[in-house]
C-alpha cells in the first residue's frame, strides 16, 4: 500500500477501525504520515489522532507543524489532549505548550496536573527556561545512575528504563552523585565493553562537557559540533544534572538558525513558520517594517541630491553615473558584511579582531576599488558629453575607488561594532549596509567630482 | 596545568620526552589542542606529532585546518606520514588526501599501498566518490553482521571490533547478507535489551533508510535531520552496504552549507577556508569576479540614464529621487529572493510551486508598494521644485508602487527559474537581484514619470 493512498476514501473507513488504522500507520515513518496530514482538514487529523493509541498519536502530533498541533490539541477533549501531552517527549511537550494561547496552555496544564501530576511537574520545570536556550532545548529523560553501581546492574537498569519509555535514544549513561551532581559519563558502547563486575566509577570518564541552562542554543550547537558529541548535559550552578540536549535537536537548531540569519541578512524579520504557512498579513508586516526603516534612511539620498542640485543642473552627466556608482559601493559593502557576520556567527571572528579585519578589508577594498575604478574610468571616458573626457573619466574612476574602499570598511566594521555594543550583528543586513553606503557614496561622489571638475562647474 | 601553558617553553622540553608529552596531551580534548597548534610554526607541530604515539598524532592531525594538515604531512618522512594516514578515520584520510597536491597524494598513497595494503584499498574506493556526496562523507567503519548470529555473539563481536578501533562511535549494528546486502538494522540499545539467545534476524528492523553514494550531502543532511537518525547507510545499486554517514559529520555539513549559502547570497564565491585563513589574493578574486559581473550589468543603468538625458535636463528634480526609488525596489526584491532561496534550500518550496509563490508575492508586493508609494508621495510633494506638486508626487508614488511590485515578483520568480533550469538558485544573490531591479526600475521610473508629467516636459 502506497503512503499517498492514506489520503483516499480509505482514510474514513480506517478511522472507524482502530486496529487496521494502527497496522497501516506502523508501515510508515510518522514523519511521512505527518507531512501528508498537513494538507488534510484539521478535523480529519483530529479524528485520526483520536482513533490511534495515545503513544502513536503523540508520535504523529509531535511531528505536525505548530499551527496544526494547536488545531488538533484544541479540538480534542481536555482529558484526551492531556493524555496525548503526557505521551510526548518532555521537550516537545513544552514546545507545544509554548505555541498555544496562554489561556489554552493553562487549561491543559491544569488537566495534566490532575491526570499526570509527575509529568506536570516536569513540564513546569522546563517551561521556566527560555525556548532558545539549552534549558529550553533539553529533555529530562536521561539515564543517571549511582557511581557504586556495578556495570551489569547498570545494563539491567538501562534495560528497565528503556522498556518504560522508548522515546529518546540513549547513547550515554551519566553517573550522578548526591543531588544529581554530575560525576562522569560512560557511553553505551563502553558499558557493554568493560568487565561487568566493575563499578560505574571505575570506568566512567570524568571529563564531561556540560553547559548551564541559560546557554544560547547556538552555543550548544557549536560545542556539540566542535567536539562531535551525541548529547550535552545541562547542569545547574551546583553541577546537578537538569537534562540533556541531544544531537538530533541540534541539527534542527542549526538549520533553523541558518534560516533566521539568512532572513535577517535579506532584511526580513525572521519568520516563525515556513514560507507557505506564514500568513500574508504577517509577511507584509515582517517585510514592511524593515522596508519602511530603510526607506526613511534612504530619504537622506534625496536630501543629498537636493543639496547638489546646482551641480547637477550645471553637469547633468554626473547624474547619469549615480546608479552605477552607488551600486558598486553597495555590492562591495554587502560582501564584507556578509563575510563578517557569518564569520562571527560560526565563531571564527570576534569584535576584538577588528584591527586584523580592518587591515585585510582595507587592502581588499582598495584592490577591488582599483579594478572597478578602472572600468568606471573607461566608461566615463565616453560618457561625459561635452566635458573634457579625461577629467570626467578621472572623476568617475576616483569616485568608484573611494566609494568601494569606504564601503568595504563600513561593511566589515559596522557588524562588529553592532555586536560589540551587544546587538545582533545580523541587523546590519545587506539592504541596511547598502542604504548607509548609498548616502555616503553620494556625498563622496559629489565631493570628488566637484573637486576634479572644479574648472568645469 | 592550563592548556595555554603548552605554548610556553615547556613545549620544547615535552617534545623530547614522549611519555610526559603523551600524559600532558591526554588531559585535554584534541580539538582544543589542535586549535592552539594553529598559531604555532608548522615545524613545531610536526615535531609534536612525531613525538606522539601514532593514534594520538592522528587524533590531532585530523582536527587541524586543511592547510596545517598539508604542511605537517609533507614535513614527515613518507613512512611516518603513511603510518599516520593509516591511523586516521577513513573519511578523514580521504579528505586529507584530497587537499594535497595530486603528486604528493599519489606518493603517499604508494607508500600506504606498501605499508598498509588493506587501508590503501579502502582509501582508493572512497577516493572514487565526489567529496560533497554521501560517498565522500561516509566512513567504511561500520559494524555489519550476519542475520543468523545470536545477539550474545553480536555483542561479543561489537566488543572485539571496538577494541581494535576506537575511532568512530557505534550506534547501530547493520545486518547484512550475501555481498554485504543490507537486510536490517538494530540499535545498540536494542541489542542489549533483547533476549541474548535470539538471532539478529529476529529482532532487526527491516525498514532501514538508505541512500546511494551519489546523493548530495545536503540531501543526506536533510534526511538525517528529518528522521532524527544518528547514522545513514550508503548502499550500491545492489543494496550492498558501502558505508555509513554519521550525524556528527552531518552537523558540520549543515554549518558549512549555511556558510556557503550566506556567502553566495552576499555575492561572494564561497570560500574554502575560514575568513582569516583565506589569502588576500584569493579574496580579491572571489569577490572581484562577482563585482565585475555586477558592474558590467550595472553599466546598463548608465545607458538607460543617457537615453533619458533630455528628460533629466528638462526636469532635474526627477534625478533627485533616483537613488531612493531604485533602492526601494532593490530592498523589496532582496527580501523575496532571500525568502525563496532559503525555502528552496530547506525543501519547503519547489520550482513547481511557482504559481502559489506568484500569487502570494503579487499581493505582498502590492501591499508593500502602496505603503512605500504613499511615503514617496509625501516626500515628492515637497521635492518637485517648480513643478506641480500633486503631479510630481503622483509620479514618484506611482513609480514606487510599480517598482516595488515588479521587484517582489522578480525577486521570487528568478531564483525558481534559475533552479528550474538546473543551476544553483543562490547565484541570484541579493546584489544580483538588486542590479536587475535597478535597470528595470529606471526604465519604469522614466516611463511612469514621463507619462504623468507629459504636460510639463
Amino acid at each position: 500500500m502506497r503512503l499517498a493512498m492514506l489520503l483516499g476514501p480509505d482514510l474514513e473507513a480506517l478511522t472507524s477501525d482502530p486496529e487496521a488504522l494502527k497496522e497501516t500507520f506502523e508501515e510508515f515513518h510518522p514523519e511521512d504520515v505527518a507531512e501528508l496530514l498537513e494538507d488534510l482538514p484539521a478535523s480529519t487529523v483530529t479524528g485520526l489522532v483520536r482513533a490511534l493509541p495515545p503513544e502513536m498519536g503523540a508520535d504523529l502530533v509531535e511531528r505536525l507543524s505548530p499551527d496544526r498541533q494547536e488545531q488538533v490539541i484544541m479540538e480534542l477533549r481536555p482529558t484526551v489532549a492531556a493524555g496525548l501531552l503526557a505521551e510526548l517527549d518532555p521537550d516537545d511537550r513544552v514546545d507545544l505548550l509554548q505555541e498555544l494561547e496562554e489561556r489554552d496552555a493553562r487549561k491543559l496544564l491544569a488537566q495534566l496536573a490532575t491526570d499526570e501530576p509527575e509529568k506536570h511537574e516536569e513540564t513546569q520545570e522546563l517551561l521556566a527556561f527560555e525556548p532558545e536556550s539549552a534549558g529550553g532545548l533539553m529533555t529530562t529523560e536521561y539515564v543517571g545512575l549511582a557511581p557504586d553501581m556495578k556495570l551489569w546492574e547498570a545494563v539491567e537498569e538501562v534495560r528497565r528504563l528503556s522498556r518504560e519509555n522508548e522515546a529518546e535514544t540513549i547513547h550515554y549513561v551519566y553517573v550522578v552523585g548526591f543531588g544529581d551532581k554530575l560525576l562522569g559519563v560512560i557511553s553505551l558502547r563502553d558499558l557493554i565493553l568493560a568487565d561487568p563486575g566493575q563499578t560505574l566509577a571505575d570506568v566512567m570518564s570524568e571529563k564531561v562537557m556540560r553547559v548551564p541552562p541559560e546557554t544560547d542554543q547556538e552555543e550548544v550547537a557549536r560545542l556539540i559540533a566542535r567536539y562531535d558529541l551525541t548529547a550535552m548535559p545541562v547542569v545547574d550552578p551546583q553541577e546537578g544534572m537538569l537534562g540533556v540536549v541531544t544531537v538530533d535537536d541540534v541539527v534542527d537548531v542549526v538549520i533553523e538558525e541558518a534560516t533566521e540569519d539568512a532572513q535577517k541578512q535579506g532584511g526580513v524579520v525572521p519568520l516563525e513558520d515556513t514560507y507557505f504557512s506564514t500568513g500574508l498579513v504577517e509577511f507584509v508586516w515582517k517585510r514592511g517594517i524593515w522596508l519602511i526603516v530603510l526607506f526613511l534612511g534612504q530619504l537622506l539620498t534625496a536630501t543629498v541630491m537636493e543639496q547638489n542640485r546646482e551641480t547637477l543642473l550645471a553637469t547633468v552627466e554626473l547624474a547619469l553615473f549615480i546608479p552605477l556608482i552607488i551600486a558598486s559601493g553597495g555590492n562591495a559593502g554587502s560582501q564584507s558584511s556578509t563575510l563578517i557576520i557569518r564569520a562571527m556567527a560560526v565563531g571564527e571572528a570576534k569584535p576584538r579582531d577588528w584591527t586584523r579585519v580592518l587591515a585585510r578589508e582595507l587592502f581588499i577594498g582598495m584592490a577591488l576599488g582599483v579594478i572597478l575604478g578602472l572600468m568606471g574610468f573607461a566608461r566615463g571616458y565616453f560618457g561625459g558629453g561635452g566635458l573634457d573626457p579625461l577629467s570626467f573619466a578621472t572623476a568617475i574612476g576616483a569616485s568608484i575607488l573611494a566609494i568601494v574602499t569606504l564601503s568595504t570598511m563600513i561593511g566589515s566594521l559596522l557588524p562588529m561594532l553592532i555586536r560589540r555594543v551587544g546587538l545582533d550583528p545580523a541587523v546590519s543586513s545587506t539592504p541596511f549596509i547598502a542604504s548607509v553606503v548609498d548616502v555616503l557614496g553620494l556625498i563622496v561622489y559629489f565631493g570628488v567630482a566637484r573637486a576634479i571638475l572644479a574648472a568645469l562647474v
